[in-house]
């Protein structure tokens, strides 16, 4: 049996990355005795320079029967982000009900957080992110455009099913862990979405009588993760929340070169898609310089999404061994001078 | 002449730290030659768990024709937050239309910074937070409450005129600073409140050819109040952005026990109020260890705002030869073991 992967390698660094980190997926799966097919997806904002559109009408037909999606990254310069992202990113996100962001946030021996004090295995927890709706719900508008009584309306939309199981799955992750859950949330301010957020925690927490749960307002939590980072084990919060926790995350761990993240359906029914944290990165796009390493781990995220653990540890130790290693090529975001394809070889005689 | 002064102290280390700064003030008045009456409210949770209500319904009136409100804090562990908020902070934040929640973020002589390689003067920049409306409008509701198909809903609402007031307020800021303007969206995501964000900045830009605008989407500044706090000058956000963003900045700058905030309506119309960002900390009320600091800055900010610089510089200057200074006393949240007394005691020698 061959897995089938869908690979989009986006805009800017996205397809440096891509085309550095794919021939080293395609090793582990040699290594490790599985079959990895590849379908290359050119889409994203080239695309939409030329024809108007980042994906064919089509798209999600075409990725529908992939068994995981990786993703480079989207965005570009001259086009307006949410034009690139709702043409590309979140109708997959929202498509195939990708309804998990996974973001394991941890600090790696030889990395220096910019954090005084904080050093290799402090720092080790996830965040899962309600990936389909609440503060991205495309719902709202602008009325009265240009009068002085101008007004824009943006609303949030959480549904019981919607938040009950990333809440679920959260805990369900806490379970595999050290049995503690941090929900996120802004309960004081937004009595409406955020109350009914805190009311489907308690109830969930009930099937989970051994996991701990603390609750925290999403100012408060942005704080911690910087004065606390070591104190957490799962996260779960709303899409808004869980995006700007998870960019702190990345950057009390040391670089968001190195953080990897899962748009997961958790019931297979649609592929998950996998991509790194970082973006397109326009201001080092096309110098060879992008850290290759966080899409290497979002490599890993695949493999053990698609139940390939071993090759999964594979690619993770690696990471950990090159990263250890005091000599070994390093991208200038961790302060090396080394080129993607420096630091791609060198992890390629590591594997 | 007498400055009317409406003393709110309210919850936990509030009333604390209330009791120990407002003789700071009233002697920083007798210094400066103007008169400072006050007029205490005693309201907050006490009085809810008693009455029912944060405060009497006539409460706005009250402190209507006074030449500002002092606030030490309100949240108590008992009562849901988004009961007492709304049954006091945000109904006078909104009720004076207090549009201007600005929050100045320093670094001080004899702080550290809990990010690496950051030193006294590096950090200091202030942020100007939308206070009325956006995230925190409280429109929304649930339907379906208990069902499957349960929903919940939270309406940010952005008026033209609540948006251009606080922009042109930063950009106006920015003018007496460095002429720098970043302004934070997450336009990627939420297309209809925040690119109409946007375009008001692009707008009002116009009017300050001078000021220099950067955009940032609110996980990237969140990152980058981390990696690059030296960088910033104004800062304006909304609501929600701005408080996520406050919090960061109070951290980077080493303790929140040290973040002062004013929620200002510049038209006069109303009184504004000042308060310390921390909350009524229940963890430490009743100890006599709370931070005062906070508070005493916060007290110079009203001191400006009345426009009696002299006395405003004075309490900043006590503050910072106390914190420069390492015999002095320190609460426990700045490594210390001293009381709230002691702390004061010792600014009242430099006064
Ligand atoms: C690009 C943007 C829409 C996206 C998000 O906000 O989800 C990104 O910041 C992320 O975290 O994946
Ligand atoms: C207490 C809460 C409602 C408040 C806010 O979110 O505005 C606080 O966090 C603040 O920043 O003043």
């Amino acid at each position: 049996m061959a897995y089938n992967i869908a690979v989009i390698p986006g805009d800017g660094i996205g397809t440096e990355i891509t085309d550095a980190v794919l021939p080293l997926l395609e090793r582990g799966s040699e290594h490790h005795g599985f079959d990895f097919e590849t379908t290359w997806y050119e889409w994203g904002s080239e695309r939409y320079l030329q024809d108007g559109a980042m994906m064919p009408e089509d798209g999600l037909a075409r990725l529908e029967h992939s068994d995981a999606i990786f993703l480079g990254a989207v965005g570009h310069p001259n086009i307006p982000d949410h034009v690139t992202l709702n043409g590309l990113l979140l109708p997959i996100r929202k498509g195939f009900d990708q309804y998990i962001c996974k973001r394991p946030s941890i600090l790696y021996d030889g990395i220096e957080s910019p954090l005084r004090g904080y050093a290799a295995g402090d720092i080790d927890f996830v965040v899962y992110r309600e990936n389909t709706e609440g503060e991205y719900a495309n719902i709202g508008g602008r009325e009265h455009r240009g009068f002085d009584h101008e007004i824009a309306v943006q609303s949030a939309v959480f549904t019981r099913e919607g938040t009950q199981r990333v809440v679920q799955q959260a805990f369900e992750a806490a379970t595999h862990r050290d049995g503690r859950l941090t929900s996120v949330t802004k309960s004081n301010a937004q009595a409406h979405s955020m109350v009914f957020w805190d009311d489907i925690v308690q109830e969930v927490s009930e099937e989970f009588p051994d996991v701990t749960v603390e609750e925290l307002l999403v100012d408060r939590a942005s704080m911690d993760f910087i004065r606390r980072p070591e104190t957490f084990d799962v996260v779960v919060a709303s899409n808004l929340f869980g995006d700007v926790l998870t960019d702190i995350a990345a950057t009390v761990t040391g670089s968001l070169g190195l953080a990897p993240s899962g748009n997961i359906n958790p019931s297979g029914a649609y592929p998950s898609m996998f991509e790194p944290v970082h973006g397109s990165a326009p201001d080092i796009a096309g110098q060879g310089i992008a850290n290759p390493l966080a899409a290497v781990l979002t490599g890993a995220m695949l493999f053990e999404h698609l139940g390939e653990n071993e090759a999964a540890a594979a690619l993770s130790t690696a990471v950990e061994s090159q990263l250890a290693d005091e000599s070994a090529p390093r991208t200038p975001d961790l302060g090396g001078s080394a080129t993607t394809a420096a630091v791609t070889a060198d992890l390629e005689d590591r594997l």
